[in-house]
């Protein structure tokens, strides 16, 4: 069986008791969290969030480069307010660089991806730092826009701030 | 109090009785799942998923385009072999044009994006049968690998599958 129809089959049990079925469209505590696809966060358990509760973006190494039109929907149609940026401990971005994934996938798929950059992380609170500040020099978020930085210990299940000195809100 | 400062409280509760600290980075199910941002949305409730299971990607709408880059590192550094694209009801995505949004971060922040493509959707069997297609097109993904599409209803919090006809598997 695939995998995917065993995740019907929760789904299935998930629905038979789904009560938040009336919840509006716009995230009630106005915050969104951009943070990794790495199997090992859950961002809901990890950081409370019950259904209707957060913007959560999610790409690989969680960078804020590849999340730019997620937060702009996220902020001018949605209404979030704040931000956070989460990277993690033992990220497969800080095991490659661009050269070495357009390599293998040359190899592999026989394909050429060019310039294609891969985001790759060489180091974890440098990296948060790097998006935050990609984020404020777009000048496409909310002038007032709280945001913040963490990285996220898959082995303790806990986060810790990145200091992104005083600049912390863009604008 | 900023919502993030409620955010870290919950997670000190989540790391004090944490106990999954010694997962490999592969994701245990070879899966990977895009979805989009919606805060309804909580993945790892709705599809059964512990931490350490599968990849998740989301950003505004779920769209394929804009997971590319993460999908490619699932696959050749992390071993995903199946791939759901699930998007969903009630979607902000459905809502807006490309001309609408330009205009709006225009009016709201003074800024121009140009051809910025917001990839807004204008019918949900469609937009995942065209992110389907779009990722079968970009010839990045193993040949083999299992694409389902999905629609998540918000009010019952149940997947529906897309048919996408017999060319479901890539290459």
């Amino acid at each position: 069986m695939a995998v995917i129809d065993e995740l019907l089959g929760a789904n299935e049990v998930y629905a038979r008791t789904f009560d938040r079925g009336d919840l509006p469209l716009p995230p009630a505590r106005r915050v969104a969290i951009v943070t990794c696809m790495d199997a090992r966060i859950l961002p809901s358990k990890a950081l409370g969030l019950r259904e209707g509760d957060a913007h959560v973006i999610r790409n690989a190494g969680g960078r804020a480069r590849d999340s730019l039109r997620s937060i702009i929907i996220s902020q001018r149609l949605l209404g979030t307010r704040e931000l956070a940026i989460i990277h993690h401990t033992d990220c497969g971005m800080l095991t490659f660089t661009n050269r070495d994934l357009r390599e293998k996938v040359r190899e592999d798929l026989g394909q050429d991806t060019g310039e294609f950059d891969f985001l790759p992380i060489q180091d974890l609170d440098e990296s948060v730092r790097q998006d935050i500040e990609f984020l404020q020099a777009t000048q496409l978020l909310n002038p007032d826009t709280l945001i913040r930085g963490f990285v996220y210990d898959v082995r303790t299940g806990k986060l810790r701030e990145v200091s992104v000195g005083a600049g912390a809100e863009t604008g």
